[in-house]
Parts: C-alpha cells; structure tokens; sequence
C-alpha cells in the first residue's frame, strides 16, 4: 500500500509519524492532508527497507523543501565528484536530491550515489529510456512506449523514491507553441527529446498513453510521480503562455487520475518568471490540480543572472516558497554555464536554504520565527558563540569574522560604537550608563 | 538654487536632462516629479563642480538604484582597501555609495573618496560630530546642538551629496520603545549614541531642534536630506512595532518641512522586515511621508543569514523594489559579523543589482525587460559571446564556463542534449532535423 492508501484508510504509518514530529504537526492532521493529495512523502520501499533515514513531507501547512540537482554529464563523468555532491547536499541540509546524470554508465552511477543517499532521492528515467534507446536500437526515434515503461521500472527497482514524468506534453501543446512564437521554445532536456520523438513519429506522448502502467508501477513501489513541465517557460517573456498553461490542464487530470489510483503525485513547475507574475503561477497551479503539492525550479525572475543565478532564484524561489510553493528546486552559479562542481553545488544548497527559510517565516511556520528570535537574543546580547552557532553557515560566519576580526566585544564594523544594549541601560539609568561607557566607548571615541 | 527649486519654477536643468536621458523618461514628466518631491538628483553644487559626473535620480517611475556603503572603522583603518572598494563599487555600478568611516581622520578619508567619486556621496555627519566633541570637549555628552550643525557644515563644504539625518527620533519615540519591549532597541549606530545623549541630557534631539538650521545649509548646496531611521527594527520580531512607526510620523513631518524650503528629501527605511510585511511597510512609509523616495536597508527578511546576509538582503530588496521602494542600500557577506572587504563588497554590489533589476522588470521598466529578451534570444541561438556580454557580471559567467567547459555547443550540463533550438527544427520538418540530428545528438547518446 501506498502512504496515501495508508491514508485513506486512517491508518497512521511509522513514515507519516516521522515527518509530522519533524514538522510539528499533528499527525492525524498531517494523515487528512495525505489522504487529499495535498502532502506525499516520497519514499520507496525498496530505499525505505535499505537506507532511506531522513523522511520528508512536501506539500501544505509543511516547511518549504529544497532540492538538489546533480549527476554526471556528457562532458563530466566523475563519480567521485557526485557522491562529493551528495555528502555537501546532505551536510547543508538538502531536503532531495535528483539524481540527473546523463554521461557514463547511468545506473552504476545511481547505484553509487543511493548508497550514501538517506534522503529521498528522484530521477528523470526518460533520459536512460533514451540513451538505452540510442545504444540498443541504434537511434531514439527507434523507441517503442514500453522502452520508457522498462526504464521506469529500474529505477523502481533500484529504489527511486520520486520521478519526473513529463506526461503533459502533448502535440496540442506542441501546436500552441508553434502558433504561439515562443521565445525559447523547450528548455526542458528530457521533454525536448520526447517532443522530437513525438513530432518525428507524429504520435502523441508515450508517457501520457502508457499513464495506466507507470501508475501500476509507482503504487507497487509506492514511488511519487513528479509531473514534469516540458514545456516551462525558459525566458521571462515566455512565462504564463498558452503552451505552459495547456501543459498545466493535461497535468491536472494527471493529478486526479494519480489520486483515484492511489499513487503519491506532486507537479513541477517553472522556470522564468517574473517576479510579479509568481503569486498568479502559484494560484493558478494549485486550482488547476487541485491543491497538488507545487516543486518548481527557481522560479527565476530574470534571464540576466548567468554566474549568478542561484541568487536570483533564490528571490524567486522565497516569494514562491511564501505564496504556497512546496519545494524549491535550487539553481547554482553555474546554471546556464555549466555543469555545476561540488562548492556551485553548496552555494546554491545555502542560498535556497535562505530562501525556504524566508518564506517559512512569512507563511507562519513558528519554528522558523523562533530560529530568528533566538539569533536577534544572541546578537542583542553579543554572544558571538551562539550567534555563530545560530547562523544558516556557522563555518562561514565564523571565517568572516575571524578575517575581519575586533579588538572589542562587538565586531569590527561598528567596534566600541556598536549601539547594541547601550540603549537599553541609558533608559534604566542614564547617570550610571554614562560611567559605564566611559571607559570603552568615550575612551574609544577619543581615539578616533 | 536647488534642483527642486529649478523644478517649482518649470526651468528645466542640465542635471534633469542627464537624468533623464538616462532613464529614458521625458524631462517634462521628471520635472514634475521633482516639484512633487517624488523624484530626487542628489548633486551638491561643490562636487558637481568637481567630478560628480554619473548623476542619478531616485524616486517614483525610475530605475531602482542600489547605494554602497562603504568606509573604514575602529578596527580598520586602510584608506587604500576603502578606494579599493569605492573602484569596485563604481565599477559594478553602484548607484551611489555612503563614506560611513568611524576610524581614523575622517575629513582626509572623506576627501580622498571624493577625488575618485564620479557618483553621488552620503554621510552621516552624526558620527564626525560625536567624535570631535569626545577628542575637543571630552565627552560626547558634552556635545551641543551646534556641534550637530558644524559637522553637516564641514561635510556640505566637501561636497557630500545626500547626508543621513536622525532627526525623527524623540523622547517621545523612546518611550514608545521601551514599553513596547523590543528584541533588539536600537540597531542604527548614529542613532544610538544620539539616544544616549538624549537620554543622558533628557532632552529633545538636536538634530530635530535645529532642523531649520539643516535647511539652510542643504538648501545652499542642494544636498538631499536622507532622513534616517535611528529606530528601525533590527530583528524581524521588531518590525512595525509602535517606535518604528512613531518616528516614521515625525519623518512624514520633516519631508513636509523640506518640501516647503525646497530642500530635496528621501527617507530611510528598514531593515529587518519579514517578507509578508515589505510590502506594508512601503505603503505606508508613501502615505505618511506623501509619497517620499523611499531608502531602505534591504530589507531583510530573516536574521539568521549570517555570512550570507547579501542574499537574504536581495531577496528582501527585490521584493521591496517592485513594491516601490527607490533606493536600497545593499548588504555584504560581512553584515552582522565585521567590516566587508573589497571581495564582500563586489559580491553584495552584485547581489543587489541583481535584485534591483528584477524589481525593474515586475515594475514594468522597459528596458529592464528588453536586456533579459536580448539575453534569452542569445541563449536560444546559443550564441556565447552574447550570453557572456549580457551576464550581470560577465567575468564571473566566463570563468564559471571556462572551468565547466564543454566538448560541444551547447554547455557542460546538457551538451549534445541540449534542447535548446531543437524542437523548432522538428516542428518546421521532422525528417529533416532527424537527418541533422544525427551527426551530433544521436552519435552522441550512443557514447554514454
């Protein structure tokens, strides 16, 4: 049985108690939202019975989630380097990974990484049907359906806990793409293919045909399906266009055809976005597909930001994350650049840790509210060893301020001049204040 | 005559058509919003007849503007490193910057910033005040009100372009803070000292006392007044509480003041403000002050980023752009932990322009919107030289891509799969783009 027919069956599983104490959160309660489809829990059974340790919840009333993107590329085919990935992913609190590799042998690859991987981890398995594809058959336009069938069901088996299906993209879509002039057409890499295999073969989506088997698959496994968004906009003047929508109302049936049959389902999202068209995606999608749980990629409200990206998605990604957005896939430096290495791969982690934070704070989670309380206790009070310990980095934090280090109680910017509690004791009693001060702060002015 | 003065008489000025011309507005329109005291050109007559050579305005229906501070400390006293980060800053276009020194001989660091200073300057004459009257009389409880006057003086005849004056907080405002029971009082270092004095003195504040003495000498120059916020939240629990509200109502005051003696006037804003409160707090800070230019200090929306504090700082500034915000002063990695060096203050320069431009873009600025189309269009023909040109910051987009190189056209993560241009092959002929496929794409899937 699949957490959701758990769920509807009013039966509390040890996977549901998990996450509703890390959450905070009544687990009857977290049960009712399961049971609706508006939270999953991806986990497999295979990587649940191995060494799936650190259980997540995505979707309403939960923490915004942060996922990470690695794996091997054509250019870069480095194991080491990835599973270097992973540990850094874990370490700085990555909620998911998604293993995307798509260079060497893609299955030792994922075997390699699932045996250190004790969160959930996803896939795209329309990449290995492709390459399998290429290989066996000489060509991808040789693809039968049941070659994506076969690949899904490895990486079943391999203990997949969630996997990207781009099952919305239809030739309909692909008709109000042409018509529409779009900016960057298909910036998805596994829907592209798909698209060209559709449009060469002039046949609709294998996926979307196949649906009935991948859902008999991923109940057995109890794997959640991730629809994929292949046709997201990959340019700010693409966003909201009909394509992207069309693509959202197949995704939308998707999600009540999952539900009926049982299997966890949450949907993707975009991409480019600007930042204010982020609070309409977000309404929209959660209309469309009836409160799915929403994963999207940033959003990323600016083209311009190459070198830079992962702060400005890391903008997207907090308004997202606030205006109901469930998990942030997170962007690195070198999106649009390049295949990510392993401090890409943390920088970008950190700033949508931030991001995710930022937007629990203003969606009301208490514990993220208190995180910042206890951290603004420590700085009124300058104990730097708890303002260290408190921070999103502390290793960061604690090099900062030891480059640039004071010879006083407070830190080198303000130095003997820092205003915090000076005030405090100048309300209390002015007089005694004053004497107090006089020997750091007036002696210090003095040698200015 | 101030240019706001000019404004009021319908005589349109140089600097209105440099400013202009450079946000593509018609100088018409910027005159009126200069009458209004919706738009400010921070230009001192002494450096504008020096090197003040990039004008800017700032205010209602322009480009959001991002200003650096910058300056040494009592920790750190190297003039060098301070030009080093004002090159820095010019160079990765900050749109003004603030000497904010409180180390060493402040008139002589004031001095040789304003020789290479082609932006506009701010100070905070507060901080030169306290200090002289701590090394001539002893004690900066010995300061007099005129001694508040002599140090914005001395700073008008440098040349400073905008100055930070405290003068909204009151006894009256402290009251409000300490029944309210703040988090973490007062966070602003001009501000507190002052405080302190008042609270030693039990007196009303100087700088509000002798506000028509500020007049007179901005008005001579035409410095714009930034009225600061000495009571701005410093943790997201303060936000909004009644003492930051307090002295915003005297602010709203004080601009109807500089309104009337033509002196040109923006207003300083938070700070630590969660993100489902920024929009709020521009809206009310535009109510209260009839629609002032808008300053604020991030605004943070968490604070626990420690060591990443630019991030969370552009997150907060991003969404505070869009909503209406004209000038955010940025935040380096060094905030809350040290004085920023040259590196920390090139990595929150860019932060922020990064948000500035996507509040742009939500904004509607046109031009905002046609460098992100420029940049997608360069994408989808894979045009690199472009992609580069187009980054925010170009250098770091070529190093990123030189390190993650690529066998291919495309980049290291997708390389022969990139679907970027592919699918508009296949929609215009199928078996055509098979054919071209197949020399790279497909030979390429094989070798994985």
């Amino acid at each position: 049985m699949t957490q959701m027919e758990f769920a509807k069956k009013s039966k509390i599983t040890p996977e549901m108690e998990y996450v509703a104490k890390s959450e905070g959160i009544d687990v009857k309660k977290l049960m009712e939202l399961l049971k609706n489809g508006e939270v999953v829990i991806p986990a497999n059974k295979i990587h649940l019975s191995k060494n799936l340790k650190k259980l997540v919840g995505i979707g309403k009333n939960l923490k915004t989630k942060v996922n990470v993107n690695l794996g091997t590329s054509y250019d870069f085919v480095d194991i080491e380097e990835e599973k270097e990935k992973l540990k850094i992913a874990i370490k700085y609190g990555a909620d998911t990974v998604m293993d995307l590799s798509t260079g060497g042998d893609l299955r030792k690859i994922r075997k390699e990484l699932m045996e250190i991987c004790e969160i959930p981890i996803g896939s795209v398995p329309v990449y290995e049907a492709e390459f399998r594809a290429a290989k066996e058959k000489g060509s991808i336009f040789d693809l039968e359906p049941d070659d994506f069938i076969k690949a899904i069901e490895i990486h079943a088996k391999d203990g997949i806990d969630f996997m990207t299906i781009h099952a919305g993209i239809t030739l309909e879509g692909i008709r109000f793409m042409k018509n529409q002039g779009r900016t960057t057409w298909i910036v998805s890499r596994g829907g592209g293919l798909l698209a060209a295999w559709m449009l060469f073969h002039n046949r609709e989506n294998p996926l979307l045909e196949k649906f009935d088997d991948i859902l008999d698959i991923c109940r057995t496994y109890d794997i959640t399906i991730s629809l994929g968004d292949a046709l997201r906009p990959g340019s700010i003047a693409d966003s909201f266009d009909r394509p992207q929508v069309h693509e959202l109302l197949i995704l939308g049936e998707l999600v009540d055809r999952c539900r009926k049959a049982n299997v966890q389902v949450m949907v993707e999202g975009p991409g480019h976005v600007p930042l204010n068209e982020i609070q309409a995606q977000i309404i929209l999608q959660k209309k469309i597909t009836r409160n799915a749980p929403f994963y999207v990629l940033g959003m990323l409200p600016t083209d311009i930001a190459a070198g830079w990206d992962h702060i400005a998605g890391a903008i997207g990604g907090a308004l997202a994350g606030w205006f109901g957005a469930d998990m942030l896939c997170y962007l690195t430096p070198a999106e649009h650049l390049g295949l990510p290495n392993v401090e890409h791969v943390k920088e970008g982690l950190i700033a949508f840790k931030i991001a995710a934070h930022i937007a629990d704070i203003a969606k009301g989670i208490k514990s993220a509210y208190e995180w910042d309380l206890a951290m603004s206790r420590a700085r009124y009070s300058l104990d730097w060893e708890n303002q260290i310990k408190l921070s999103i980095d502390p290793q960061k934090a604690k090099q900062i301020r030891e480059e640039r280090t004071t010879k006083t109680v407070a830190c080198s910017m303000c130095g003997p001049f820092c205003p915090m509690n000076l005030i405090e004791k100048f309300v209390e009693d002015a007089k005694r204040a004053r004497e107090e001060v006089k020997i750091i702060l007036e002696k210090s002015l003095k040698e200015v």
